[in-house]
């Protein structure tokens, strides 16, 4: 259910809010930076927020909440973290136990929000530049890879980086390389290119998340660090409670993918 | 001959111009910008300022002199095209007819002066950010290949582009091409990557200029447009007269290679 007319952060916002949209993003709110949510305990966020902090390009922040607070003023004036996602993922343990589409009756007091940067915002850029990002064109999820890149561990938070690849030309690569590195708010620069295997991929065809996608004559794969890695963090220490936006619905700002650009 | 103490492009080029310094000028004046040169009659120096406007990459202008003009103000205050380079070479026809230290006996009043970026200064910075230049370590020039690549022909100036290589890990060609993007004037970004016989190179152990280097494991070849390439060309489209900087011995200016960053 993707309504029409949601040209804004803020209508997608409302548009989840009131039951109208409950489920994907991906394509809303053109312009405007999504994003994904971690929702933690404060016993647990200052570990978290190390992680986030000593791993920049898996988990880039966009915003932090104050504990027990359902707002982020800085990404949207009227956000309700509670309400506003089309659908939610909530953890006991490690384990999901609900997909609601409304997380008010989960509140806690002592809960704070992450709000991490996601590849939609680069991905904006790659095709306002005249690049094909291949996923969207073959209309598919894009291909997501466990590496044996170790994630600086913080507390009990560790794992491996998780990884998206793009197929590009060599030429397109390095054209690829300029505009991503223009937004280290939402993954930044790739973390590796060609050989797979030595970022511990054995085959391209076989994502661990995500969908396959056709690799062309003359492409390389190229890497970008993957939002999805702080997600299965948190679910591989099986914290006692957590809430995740549903993937592939996200959290639609107020801020343009445009203002992220460093330069 | 090399002499210590040239640590400033001003002083190089004194010392070119009284004849302490008739050898090659890597590592002199380290920080200072120093430029290939090409020097042209004023009737074949239109086209070849168009050549060199439609191929930025591999002829990317620092200056262009008023016709007959010895002095380039803005890459040096007191500087004397005919006296302040280590060696000269002057062609006829195609072919080199001679290799003075000082071509005043050769200037013309219509000889147009082109300074041309060299890959010195991206080389300064990528050292300055940690990376290894293998044809630096290895104590070597650096490898050059014609490639299949057409540079926008202009007049009678056509010819295939030049590259040079440079071997890095993937996580170090991404930050080589970060840094080289910032240094447009002085080839910029990479041309290509990988696969080699993509752009028409059958063999990284047979450069046509300069020396081979060692690929090791793991690493791949980098390629970025070269400064030879409108020298092959001036040589290739046999003009009735030019001049050029000998191989090596460039003209080094009062610029800050740290000044071309455009971020």
């Amino acid at each position: 259910m993707a309504p029409d007319g949601l040209h804004t952060g803020q209508a997608v916002r409302l548009a989840a809010r009131n039951g109208r949209l409950s489920g994907q993003t991906a394509g809303l709110a053109p312009g405007f930076v999504q994003a994904n949510l971690a929702i933690l305990p404060a016993t647990d966020a200052a570990d978290f927020l190390r992680f986030c902090t000593l791993n920049p390009k898996p988990c880039p922040l966009l915003g932090v909440s104050e504990p027990g607070s359902r707002t982020l003023p800085r990404l949207g004036a009227d956000l309700d973290i509670a309400t506003d996602l089309p659908a939610y993922r909530v953890w006991r343990d490690g384990e999901l136990v609900a997909e609601p589409h409304d997380i008010a009756e989960h509140w806690r007091d002592d809960l704070v929000t992450f709000a991490i940067g996601c590849s939609f915002s680069f991905e904006e850029a790659l095709i306002a530049d005249g690049l094909e990002v291949r996923h969207i064109e073959q209309g598919r999820n894009v291909p997501m890879f466990r590496t044996t890149i170790a994630c600086e561990p913080a507390g009990r938070f560790a794992g491996p980086l998780v990884v998206t690849m793009r197929p590009f030309r060599p030429a397109e690569a390095i054209r690829a390389i300029q505009i991503t590195s223009r937004y280290p708010t939402v993954h930044g620069a790739p973390v590796h290119l060609g050989a797979p295997d030595q970022i511990g991929i054995a085959d391209l065809g076989r994502p661990d998340y995500g969908d396959s996608v056709d690799i062309r004559d003359g492409e390389i794969p190229v890497f970008w660090a993957c939002g999805v890695t702080p997600q299965a963090v948190v679910a591989a220490v099986r914290l006692p409670f957590a809430i995740t936006h549903a993937p592939g619905c996200m959290l639609a700002t107020d801020l343009l993918n445009a203002r992220l650009a460093t330069s």
